[in-house]
């Protein structure tokens, strides 16, 4: 409860990089940001005093002027020695997507600087990472919070965490955790109205708005579905041993996959993507009959331990069929809330609402290490 | 961080207060409760050593036994005395809906006693006694937690603080926030289906449940929403200086307002409330004929400073008209959401779920205060 100092160091400085430091920059009593890495450069305040600070908003013309320290990118063990040695607790935001930086949690844990992160690859991958930071977490005293690797800045791994950890017993957990995939589904099979959009076209003007990865197929394979479900899962108690250690169903039709990543690949990947068109409709087309409309959901049963990606047909009335442009929907069914679930629903991606959850968790991590 | 040990008190043993005591008993590395309190009986740790601790699960049993001291009731200052002459930091659970000892938290507050209550009746009070219970906090350096104030157990107001505080714009706020009026509603005119009900039925129906007030009248005045409403405002940074400072639109019949609450007044309200079904069944005609249903909400427009209470007709596609059972729906409008909002639905109402809140806000106060 004291106002000692605290110290921040981040890295990565791409959408939600960006969005976080301008919105950091905004914030009152701030902990000093003393360290900046991306790429190419790592700005550092200079020791021993870890003074002047780097301005979050203004770090491209302070890294022009000779205040502060500039080397090129440090290893990670460099910079948890750097922020290990700082007057007071530290605290690395990884803004990256970088597993090989996830990897290092223990190593920064362990010194005693906690993490604050959106970087979903650290705490899906291996079972063995995962309990190895939340290990070295506790023996650094040091704090570890996630909330924007699952829906973004959506109060969704925090209203998780209380539920359990007031002893209510989460019986399963639905949703459409995919911004990318909400935004395909809803508009290629929408609840209301109709629409007579081929499913390769849907993709083409997704990929147009900038709404999938560059690649598509980083989206339409699952596997960024099925590593925020490895999440929840192992915080739901489910001991899930990989991302791909249980049932995810591909959207890529199997004659594309092979194609290479690279832009000719993706070329040709988005042209020959019509010729299983019929097969998309016929999916939506069974579903009609039932009255229902299909989406590509995630859902974990926990009593079963029963975790699953793939296509699902709703009735037209319910909250899932009901989404809207790219949003997510979480439903978390309890013993407690009984057969009416806790919902959680809006935007699940982009910048700004990611940077919004991230700089939340450290406003609360800044709160406990105080 | 260090583990420094922590002194609960707790006042009330009603239904949310039952609850929450039985959550206490089971949860690992619980507070000390040295102070349990109902209208009658005041039960203590036994000073100076503030120990043998209260059994949370076995009370009533341990109140029996000969370790522990008991009094009658006490007056809130000398509850705050002996909380604030622990060897540690103490920590006020309020499970009273008691206006008078809401009046009390700033005694409390500044002699660092922290508060944690479901009580929503002092945060919607006069303006003066917010501001006294903030200010008070900060002067003694203690917590205020009220999440169960607003729909229960849901995430409603950790949202909207985590929104405020990253330097979101919140625009408007929404929603369905009573739970016993959710029930009539959905009940009454639902979004599917249809039912000839008549309104008074639906009353009385929902009586007999036990999903009203003993006197039904409680929950049709609309003050229930009204207090809430006055929260979010509050916290979304409207200065409304009293709950019924804003215009509220009351479901009880003018001719039936002066009944006396006694028992023989309740009967007499019920039996007359029939009377008035052809109103309650032309309001949701006229919505039906746009293809509508009514429903009562609360709503906050930030910019204009527009609070209001009272019956809205909703699209029947819409998130507010597909509500099931009792459960509540707030729908935030943010600048970084966009026109999507980001929205919490789920009981709003009970002793398991608000007692939930209650818990799950104990922990974080006791993490901040560790």
């Amino acid at each position: 409860m004291s106002a000692s100092p605290i110290y921040l160091g981040v890295i990565g400085v791409g959408g939600v990089g960006t969005a976080f430091l301008s919105q950091l920059a905004r914030l009152p009593n701030a902990p000093k940001l003393v360290l900046l890495a991306r790429s190419s450069q790592t700005l550092l305040a200079p020791t021993p005093a870890y003074s002047p600070a780097i301005p979050a908003a203004d770090w491209t013309t302070a890294s022009a002027g000779a205040s502060l320290t500039k080397t090129g990118a440090l290893p990670a063990d460099e910079i948890a020695a750097y922020l290990a040695s700082a007057p007071g607790r530290a605290i690395l935001v990884d803004n990256t997507s970088d597993i090989n930086l996830a990897r290092q949690y223990p190593t920064f844990l362990k010194k005693g600087i906690s993490i604050v992160t959106p970087n979903k690859k650290g705490f899906s991958d291996d079972l063995s990472l995962w309990k190895d930071i939340f290990a070295s977490a506790s023996e650094g005293k040091a704090l570890v919070y996630h909330e924007s690797t699952v829906g973004a800045g959506l109060p969704v791994l925090s209203t998780l965490k209380d539920l359990v950890a007031t002893g209510d017993e989460v019986t399963r957990i639905e949703g459409v955790f995919s911004g990318t995939l909400s935004f395909l589904f809803n508009t290629f099979a929408p609840a209301s109205g109709s629409s007579d959009a081929k499913w390769s076209d849907v993709v083409a003007q997704a990929k147009e708005l900038g709404y999938t990865e560059p690649d598509p197929r980083d989206d339409l394979n699952g596997m960024d579905v099925a590593r925020k479900l490895t999440i929840l899962a192992r915080l739901a108690g489910l001991e899930v041993s990989r991302p791909d250690s249980f049932p995810i169903e591909s959207l890529i039709p199997s004659e594309l996959t092979t194609l290479p990543s690279s832009a000719d690949g993706i070329a040709e990947f988005m042209k020959r993507l019509p010729e299983f068109d019929s097969q998309m409709t016929s999916i939506k087309e069974n579903a009609e009959k039932e009255g229902k409309v299909v989406r590509y959901v995630g859902s974990i049963d926990v009593a079963s331990k029963d975790v699953k990606v793939g296509l699902q047909s709703f009735s037209k009335d319910s909250a899932i069929a009901g989404l809207k442009g790219s949003d997510n929907i979480i439903s978390f069914y309890t013993k407690r809330y009984g057969s009416n679930p806790l919902i959680v629903q809006g935007a699940g991606a982009g910048g700004e609402v990611t940077a919004m959850g991230v700089l939340s968790d450290l406003i609360k991590v800044v709160q406990r290490l105080q």
